[in-house]
């Protein structure tokens, strides 16, 4: 992973952000450290029986990654004043969700993908069935880990579990999802500009943003935020969230499969409705900046010290892999 | 459904329930229509957008079906004294869990089914993609309701949760359909009758025994159980549960597709591994009454009143349909 000041978005970070950028690097790579832990951790070993299904789930969650989503949490507990270390596995739990996000999105009957992240998908290492069932346990993980016992208000843990789930049902994650899938298959079929429109926003909300603002607010909850704190967290999740899909369709447009590790242009041979592709590279690189001006006001509403939730959105705008 | 004194069980069943027939099919009935209620009420209507994944969801999990595990939780609340109404909603979660793991079994990639109570299976309908997002969201939303507020001790809900989760995670239920994923693979590479019947046990006691117990222990823990009353309801389910398969492999052996509603003596066809298969009719039908003496000795100790927990496992264990 390179922190590059790529072509996506111009603007001075040292400005935006007020933290240098090696700061936020070994901040990154700290909170990454972290949550790695608590993964291998909390993890059932591989050779937990069945051990099929545990290799299988280690294999999809242990393959890398930024740890966007459990950083993003952990960034905005402290910028509550919340203790991090005793939330770490509830925090990674996001990570969970993430992985059997894209294990079973990758699957034959969805978007077929090889390659993730410069490695075999799951269904091509373990099988579909195996794939499939590791998708589940993950998500399932995922609710028994948010559950798991901590000192704090049990009222404040329901309220984080109830924010993640419907963060992620069929009205949001999955449902950006389905509208995706849908999308591609009515393909050509609708020139009207404003209806593409409101469903690219639409899918791009819900598919990727709905986990991004979840995941802060997660943290934001279970760090002891203010009813205001939370208010500000969503907005700033919603924000970043968005410019973070932007960001993925200006990528893949830009990118090549060699630097990307995965198949690269194929939003665009499949004719797909992305951001740019329905409103232009300019503008989409317009809408990042605008989306990230949002995000930083949204986060200084947070807290009154410095935190790293607007050097994270930042970077994930400016990421090149 | 029928309630027939069929030949799998031989008992007296006013003598070990206490409750008449007639009491108990108005009981089931009755919960029955709670349930559904719950369910049609909670889930999203199929209108929502996007809507093809809410008509998925509904046609599999208003198919039809005993309702089961969320009025085994009903009868395990009542026997503690608890007050069910508020819960329903929690309970009936039970159902969108037990539903979502059919649709995934059903897959083609996994047992692929084309029928399942008489009906096409939900990937015939509505695609593989959509069968996989929808059983996704089912088990999504199982969790959203596990956590919607009620007017109980918050750490009482926690524990709920956890131990619905840790039922159907990857060492629980997803497990039992691993290792018989994994056992239907092997067939016939080991005549090692011990290690055979430990896989069988395995099986059978995580592929449906856990979400069942899970069943009653949600019951328990939601309506006020004591440490004494939640060991007890666990022993019930344990038994239970193994009884519940035993039966279902069984009915396998015995029934037509007409009478089934699903393509019967299929486990047979396959070789698959069942108790019948391992150790013989008789045995099969001599342990499951052995089981129901358990799950009736363990539900006695729960609660000094009559429960409908003996009447309902005695029910489930002679079935036909």
């Amino acid at each position: 992973m390179t922190f590059d000041q790529g072509p996506l978005v111009a603007y001075n970070s040292a400005r935006m952000t007020g933290i240098a950028v090696q700061t936020l690097e070994s901040y990154l790579a700290d909170k990454r450290a972290l949550v790695d832990r608590a993964l291998d951790d909390f993890l059932p070993p591989a050779e937990t029986p069945p051990s099929v299904i545990h290799e299988a789930m280690r294999y999809t969650v242990m393959a890398g990654g930024k740890r966007i989503r459990p950083i993003l949490a952990v960034a905005a507990a402290e910028a509550c004043g919340g203790v991090v270390e005793p939330l770490l596995r509830h925090f990674a739990a996001l990570e969970l969700i993430h992985t059997y996000s894209l294990v079973h999105d990758d699957l034959p009957a969805l978007d077929n993908d090889d390659l993730r992240r410069g490695r075999k998908t799951a269904h091509v290492v373990y099988g579909e069935a195996m794939a499939i069932l590791a998708g589940d346990a993950l998500l399932t993980e995922a609710f028994s880990w948010l559950a798991a016992p901590v000192p704090l208000d049990p009222r404040r843990q329901l309220l984080a579990i109830k924010t993640v789930a419907i963060a992620v049902d069929s009205k949001g994650m999955i449902g950006g999802q389905v509208a995706d899938i849908e999308s591609e298959r009515s393909q050509g079929r609708s020139d009207d500009r404003a209806k593409l429109a409101a469903r690219l926003e639409f899918i791009h909300r819900n598919k990727t943003g709905r986990l991004l603002t979840a995941s802060v607010l997660l943290g934001g909850i279970l760090g002891g935020a203010s009813d205001a704190q939370l208010d500000a967290l969503r907005e700033y999740g919603e924000a970043a969230g968005l410019a973070f899909q932007i960001v993925d369709d200006l990528l893949d447009l830009e990118e090549t499969a060699e630097t990307l590790g995965k198949t690269a242009g194929k939003d665009l041979a499949q004719g797909k409705l992305t951001y740019p592709s329905l409103h232009g590279v300019d503008a989409a690189r317009e809408q990042v900046a605008a989306l990230l001006e949002m995000a930083r006001a949204a986060a200084d509403r947070v807290g009154s010290g410095p935190s790293h939730l607007v050097a994270i959105a930042d970077f994930i705008c400016r990421r090149r892999s």
